[in-house]
């Protein structure tokens, strides 16, 4: 074998160029996520979040954009978490309610994550008008997606509903709500407050 | 009768006065919450609630002070109304079942009305530092009432419960969340939409 061929190259290939780039505008987007959980995103400046990273705030222009892109794309992200989670969860076989329940736990155990978190705390007000109707767009998805789950779980009978839509909201809203609350490093996990919640939630549409 | 004594004064009394600043300190805390809950509080300025009530903004700052001030008296009557709306609630006979349930039903009226919402709308992030540990030790003192509700109904035998802290957080959850997806004029009036939340709510602690 050759000696110089076994000696690494120096220069990078695009391959590892371009997941350097996905690396580095990842943690710039977990950085700035935390932040605007912590501190809201009106109360968090780029500089910060550049600081935090030991970075300058232009290198975070140059992977996203200013901070309402920053936001938007944290957001996004979120929201497609809580979606991916969701329908993942309801996709098992088992009665409507078995389907129900696990699309709330997931959707639970989502929702106190960094990015799905971002969603529940920052009003839909902060975003430009433009990007609006989209994010309206997504969680009119899931909502649906939840809606259809609770009207299997009547349709098979293992579940008792009086307003499908009202009880999507209470179910989502309960646990939406963690997000506000929850502390990573709390005395409960995600995935236990999820579940508990879930079979407080769905005993009241038990036939 | 004299005629002069008739004519009324043209001169107002200090009672009078006093009941007119009144009314105007309510109008402008009105118009100021309605638009912090539509816009969001960094999307209003005093400017627009000002032209909204046809008065100038020195007008506003004569009456409330700064936009922040304006917000914290917003908040502040928010959380005052929710806790003597649910604590009236929970104030009449029955089991610890029925008190946490009419608890419920009052604090989700209340939550839809636009100075609680304000409160459920607006994170604490956004109060300046040095007023956020009174506003967390509001919020903290209905948390504990309904705690105590809840287990009031465990110990009389009407209700089933496995974690109190968990299940106050679902329920508070749920109906909190109203103050993020109702509309006024919607569908449904906030009387109904809280009785029915808390009948699904609290089926699932049945004993």
């Amino acid at each position: 074998m050759n000696k110089m061929a076994a000696k690494a190259s120096p220069f990078r290939t695009a391959e590892q160029r371009e997941s350097e780039r996905a690396a580095k505008r990842e943690a710039v987007l977990l950085a700035a996520v935390r932040m605007f959980n912590q501190r809201g995103f009106h109360e968090t400046s780029l500089d910060d979040v550049a600081a935090s990273l030991g970075i300058s705030k232009p290198l975070i222009y140059h992977y996203l954009g200013a901070k309402d892109e920053v936001l938007f794309e944290c957001m996004r992200i979120g929201l497609e978490q809580l979606r991916a989670a969701a329908s993942e969860g309801a996709s098992l076989p088992g009665t409507g309610m078995d389907r129900l329940k696990r699309f709330l736990r997931r959707y639970g155990e989502c929702i106190m994550d960094d990015f799905s978190r971002c969603v529940i705390r920052t009003g839909d007000e902060v975003l430009a008008p433009e990007i609006r109707p989209s994010f309206r767009a997504l969680k009119a998805e899931i909502d649906q997606a939840l809606r259809k789950l609770i009207e299997d779980a009547v349709a098979d009978g293992s579940a008792k509903v009086a307003d499908v839509k009202l009880t999507a909201f209470a179910f989502a809203g309960a646990l939406n709500w963690t997000a506000r609350w929850h502390e990573p490093g709390g005395r409960l996990q995600p995935a236990e407050i999820a579940a508990q919640m879930v079979e407080i939630l769905t005993r009241g549409i038990m036939p």
